[in-house]
């Protein structure tokens, strides 16, 4: 620990976390409560997650668009469940000047008190559902097919880096629909896309479900979510698509002429994922070294590090490495550190806390003998490719084999540490093992609630996999009406 | 103007940049005062820009971070200059959370009071500073090169879409170095990577230059700028690029040990364009149609119309129309409209008011010749393109000619109503002319007040072209200190 900064996850799993995070420069704190600072290690990952999903919208025809950061309160109180849910804590500007104060600094002036308060948008259905009334009147303008990358503020008491945070990054999804079948089709349209995007590029398994009343997002008729498995068995929701029936549409007066000339309100969708999947892929693949990257996520997937004593050594060295080097760029994500200031071990222990998934280490010896020696963040032995046409397609492998490699090991884990039980007894008595636990469920928010309090576990989903109860509920040992997945989680 | 919706310039020039907008789709007006959507048509042309520049800040050795949205107010008062610069008119957190009010809707909880308010950035160097300070220890830790892409808050009174708006959209350069040289060479770097993208991808031809003390950056030792003419004559500041000195690094207490082992404040850079060279572009080249997109900007350069009556011809023109679609695609960007819904003249007046360069008409005649018929936005009459293989060399022929087209006739407005004046008098006579007055200027703050106060034109800057006064200040008769560029400004 002394050694490497960070806490070994048997030790302190939590502590491990933030050691992970401040060595691999991802994240810090900031000066104002709950809210982080992303370092550019750390934007450079969510970086290239906002392009991969952005691919992905816009191929199932959605597009980008920019709605304003400020809600008037009012909007917040229109839908009945949606102001329960997040006009509780949130950042309200009520002030639009400072002026000097008497103590030498500055403070809000009284005279420039907003007539009606405004909130920092926590999610953005509001806002949006009052433009779609300005810009839908006839089915012809229907659907309306857009997402928004933004900033959005939850004020949390209780914060951890990318997983809690005041102030995140996501994007949102607001489609409006002519009817109630589109609009539930592209829900579990876009749950298939959060699902493919985490397994793919993430390399995160993930359980398809959708969540009970008390967990569902509220203004929602259903709530999709994708919730995976970290090291430490707990769960993490890593997206939810919304299904929102004609809820918004009302709350805001959105109808539209139908083909058939009658008027209908109209149906919507809302999807998201944010800043805290960065918090998923630490916690699902890292180790007691530090960072680990999937290939198809890092932003930096082959790190190639020269090494030399001398002039001499040093010119043939890194003409070599920069062969290397133009061999692989524009194919892979490359980068050759010809630092001159910094040891081999240095930098070595500095990408592999950044999680580069592979290092080619080139001395004089492997210029010699026309290899480079490559090491994967992932262990497994070190060894050497030939430095020739072939080295590309080597390289391009090895980052299969790894991305492979880490789904494999986490999907390993969520099967293994999937367990079904079949009574609450039993739940209580493992719940410290770090499990799912799968359970014949007779829905009951009383139920539900008690078991939360009592064990901190929570419905994470009624999983979409066709399998139905086979015997009666776990808790109450009433009729079964789902099968459910019960577990502690982020 | 009943036809297209769009108010003649030479009737009303505001009013055809508002048209402009609607009619393009570009942005819309939302309920919070000041703040505006932006449209996915008017996001996807910011998105090109954002993409753009983007790839010129990697490539100049930058990389992207995140900060928080918010600020303590008493950050702001750190840097003198600064805050009176920004605390003046910003949004203000002052709880964080709502309650049920009396009225039946939400108001802030008093008991939720922030022990200290919370300004929405208006601008993010005094947070930024404050993190460099954490990470900035030694030589070794210089330069910083950090980009971040955000929202941004300045409580305007007067707004107009794009050009200012109380939120706005930008990307903000924050650099740190060793020495004062360094910092200097980045803030000229910046501007002419700022100049470059101009020119080259928005075809808006800029002067390079110097503000004035009364127009700089509040806390900047030098703020150079580039500033555009837009059809009407006015300036528009595209972009500033601020050298900072040690002002921020002593605000905040940055210093750093160097290579000889004393201890020195850090330099600083800061640096940023937005959303409003949306509107820069609108108001350079759109023309009494509606929008008008330079090549290298629009994000659909070339949209393919079939034109069919009944289903046999149908068959025939949307085969031959996606062959066409599939010559282009990869290689510019080309959108294939093959709505049934809408009459090709329909279809033609929504891409002209949206700005694509190059409309590739297809109907049964076309087909039977083999051909498509080419209508450049910029007119100059239609023409026939075979299809063969050569088709995308000319297009993309096409597309460079409009591109450069765009650029010359901006240029040749900028030299044409660039006038050299000798005297006050002949200013203010010529004022309505709409023009940028070149004149011999002995620099004084309280005259520059005074002709702003009497004619609204300010010194756009001092050019960096190398030339110097010839004569006497053409409004006090004292020796020149500078060349000046008067002008009415948005």
């Amino acid at each position: 620990m002394a050694d490497t900064g960070i806490t070994p996850r048997e030790r302190d799993y939590s502590q491990w976390y933030l050691d992970v995070i401040a060595q691999g420069d991802l994240a810090d704190y900031s000066p104002v409560k709950g809210c982080m600072v992303i370092r550019p290690h750390g934007y450079a990952v969510w970086d290239t997650m906002r392009n991969e999903l952005d691919a992905r919208f816009r191929a199932t025809g959605h597009v980008n668009a920019y709605f304003p950061l400020f809600i008037p309160v009012s909007f917040l109180s229109k839908e009945a469940e949606h102001v329960e849910g997040f006009a509780k804590e949130c950042a309200v500007v009520t002030h639009h000047r400072l002026r000097a104060s008497a103590q030498g600094g500055v403070e809000p002036d009284p005279t420039s008190k907003l007539e009606e308060p405004l909130v920092v948008r926590p999610t953005s259905e509001t806002i949006i559902w009052h433009m779609y009334g300005k810009w839908i009147q006839s089915h012809r303008d229907l659907p309306i097919l857009i997402n928004q990358w933004a900033n959005v503020v939850r004020w949390e008491m209780k914060t951890r880096l990318f997983l809690r945070t005041t102030e995140f990054l996501w994007q949102e999804g607001h489609t409006a629909h002519a009817t109630a079948e589109e609009a539930v089709a592209e829900t579990k349209q876009m749950l298939d896309v959060y699902a493919d995007f985490a397994e793919k590029v993430l390399a995160v398994p993930v359980v398809r479900g959708v969540k009970s009343a008390s967990e569902r997002f509220a203004g929602a008729v259903d709530t999709y979510c994708i919730e995976a498995m970290m090291q430490n068995g707990w769960a993490l929701q890593a997206g939810t698509s919304h299904f929102l029936g004609q809820n918004f549409a009302k709350a805001f007066d959105v109808s539209f002429q139908t083909e058939a000339g009658s008027r209908d309100f109209v149906w919507a969708t809302s999807w998201g994922v944010s800043t805290r999947l960065v918090g998923a892929v630490i916690m699902s693949h890292s180790d007691d070294t530090g960072l680990v990257l999937p290939p198809s996520l890092a932003p930096i997937q082959v790190v190639v590090t020269p090494i030399w004593r001398g002039e001499a050594e040093k010119a043939t060295v890194l003409a070599f490495a920069e062969r290397v080097d133009k061999l692989l760029c524009g194919q892979v994500r490359v980068k050759l550190d010809a630092r001159d200031s910094m040891k081999p071990g240095a930098k070595y222990f500095e990408w592999e806390r950044k999680g580069v998934p592979l290092r080619l280490e080139i001395g004089p010896r492997d210029v010699a003998q026309n290899s480079v020696f490559a090491a994967p963040r992932t262990g497994g032995g070190k060894f050497a490719i030939p430095v020739d046409e072939q080295l590309l397609a080597v390289v391009k492998a090895k980052l299969d084999e790894i991305q492979a490699l880490l789904y494999n090991r986490a999907a390993e884990r969520l099967a293994a540490r999937t367990v079904s039980v079949s009574s609450y007894d039993e739940l209580k008595a493992r719940l410290e093992e770090g499990l799912f636990f799968r359970v014949n469920w007779c829905d009951d928010a009383a139920n539900e609630a008690r078991i939360k309090e009592e064990t901190k576990a929570t419905i994470r989903c009624y999983p979409l996999d066709g399998q139905s109860p086979d015997g009666p509920c776990f808790y109450s040992g009433r009729p079964a009406t789902h099968v459910a997945i019960f577990a502690r989680a982020y």
